[in-house]
């Protein structure tokens, strides 16, 4: 077997070790004679496996004990419609553009509240985040709705670097950069995250959310759409999407016994320094975005030649260097160095990357 | 490793050559190395898994070339709000009442659509499927909505006894038989149904709805309610539980390789008749439902006495033979013998039954 170095945006790597336990329990979980898969989630079996995921993730994100977590399904996408119809009161909320996803979340919450856009970065395709103070924010908003890291164009915003008002509810999406660096969960009103990028399968939504504001709503929502039936439920409402959250809870015990997100955060700030450090030295390869707003999770970065990138990014696949292909829509390369791609994936793609350069300039 | 029979009403067993497989495939599939729940869902890799599993599905449900197949999140509690926001024109709906969750899909439609009760079984604690005629359906119906197997009780609808008006959809929940027995999917407007009893592991909803009945709705709805979201999109609008798909898909294919639905059904008849006759000749055992109503995937019994049914509970779940015991509201026993349930497993448990009632009366 020869794992590839997978760059994939989402769904992306897995840590082996999470993927070599789930291989050894699949048919068999601890001496339970079932998979996870077929257990009832109403057995203390999968009570447990649930009940450990978030722990541990209330333990590596050090969330409040009045914060709820809940496991929920429909990605971040379904979020871009529960945030307004669950946190709507007087009907206003602002929104910070920062890319393709910020974008489509203040869309949809268009249909149920009046939008006001703090600032966009639309003007340079997204490649930067815009600087705005509290003169631009809405005293009397129902919540301020931010976008930690954008995927699609590689930018993300510090923890320190977002201004926002005491009394607005903070609702970050934080699906591309979750468990990835220190945030301090107390700022924030909302935090969700569709699972696979930093956590586990696609099909599990973790929405992390202060217990004052799970409220009852217009009972015209789709009771499946209220976070509070969910949270009234632990999340059991219904059967919940129990495989993923039982890999989810893997990853974050691998995380936790990797040294938490503090010590994740080292190593993927050097990794991500490893590749801008190159790129930035680099004749042939350049960034597409302003340094300072440089995700560490999405390096994206162009020959400026269309032939040349497709001709990188199928000479890498050839060493096992796969899904570095930009996002459909903006081009050239992408890498994805998620908490699962190892130093080593990432020191492969540089050297390729030297090699290439030299053969090709 | 040794393996239970696993008789959970949902998340339920899984056939075990399935599982050998995903299991051997889980760190690299198929040579691509990564895991399917690494793979970017814009892959041709996944695209290749998402295609076979509906083509397949298609194959042995016999699904007609105007219908679509939707890979959907939320199970079958979400469609309870999606069929009445999707369908709704005339803004009434037929609800054919039979048990738990026919209740609960009447009850969140009755905020979208003025509900008619055809008929309901309630008063007889949902023993029985209720007889009707045309003369109980709207013909101004946006829709007529039945539950084909309803788990909780162990009743069933077969196709031949559905009466229903040629003009009005008529949508089913088939949750908990679909892949059981042959049903003609041309005579349905929309079959939906959750994965975990009969398909593959919680978390994906499949959904085959008629083209006509894919329209432009209201664009209030969240646009992830809209069927015309993933029709549009081939359930790729956005990131699928692509990991569940792949599962579905390899149960897919195992059904087909077993001789496809018309086989499995002859089999599951099989497999209730032995246990349906075992508890029609005992004199400790005794059914809850009506003969002819009865379910071929969840077999309600009890004994009578509640002390004797926890022993006969416990006693069992000794031998291996588990997830047993009855629904939390109804109590006794249920046998869920769903696809993957062996022959052996059921014999395994008449035998059982057996002894413990020579033990016991």
């Amino acid at each position: 077997m020869a794992r590839v170095y997978n760059f994939s945006a989402g769904p992306g790597m897995l840590p082996e070790e999470v993927l070599k336990q789930a291989a050894a329990e699949l048919l068999d979980y601890k001496g339970s004679g079932m998979s996870v898969m077929e257990m009832s989630h109403r057995s203390s079996w999968y009570e447990e496996i649930q009940k450990k995921a978030e722990s541990t993730l209330r333990d590596i994100m050090h969330i409040p004990d009045n914060y709820k977590v809940l496991f929920l399904q429909g990605g971040a996408h379904l979020q871009f419609s529960m945030i307004p119809l669950n946190l709507k009161n007087n009907g206003k909320a602002d929104y910070l553009i920062t890319g393709n996803w910020a974008k489509k979340a203040c869309q949809e919450a268009k249909k149920y509240v009046d939008v006001n856009i703090v600032a966009s970065s639309e003007d340079k395709t997204f490649s930067y985040v815009p600087k705005y103070d509290e003169s631009s924010l809405s005293s009397d908003a129902d919540y301020f709705h931010i976008t930690t890291n954008n995927t699609v164009y590689g930018t993300r915003i510090r923890q320190k670097d977002i201004v926002c008002l005491d009394n607005v509810p903070l609702v970050a999406d934080m699906s591309s950069n979750i468990l990835s660096e220190v945030y301090d969960v107390s700022k924030f009103g909302v935090i969700y995250a569709g699972a696979q990028k930093n956590m586990g399968p696609a099909g599990v939504t973790i929405v992390i959310i202060r217990e004052d504001l799970v409220k009852e709503v217009d009972p015209q929502i789709p009771t499946m759409l209220k976070y509070k039936t969910h949270a009234d439920n632990g999340s059991l409402y219904n059967t919940p999407p129990c495989y993923s959250i039982y890999i989810c809870g893997l990853v974050f015990e691998w995380v936790k016994k990797n040294g938490g997100v503090e010590a994740l955060q080292k190593i993927n700030e050097e990794k991500a320094q490893l590749l801008y450090d190159f790129i930035d030295n680099s004749k042939l390869f350049k960034g597409t975005v302003e340094r300072y707003d440089r995700s560490i999770m999405n390096v994206n970065f162009v020959t400026g030649s269309e032939e040349l990138d497709k001709k990188f990014i199928k000479e890498a696949a050839e060493r096992g260097i796969v899904n570095i292909k930009g996002y459909r829509t903006v081009g050239g390369m992408r890498a994805s160095i998620y908490n699962a791609m190892p130093i080593e994936g990432v020191k492969a793609l540089v050297e390729f990357m030297k090699e290439f350069e030299l053969k090709n300039s």
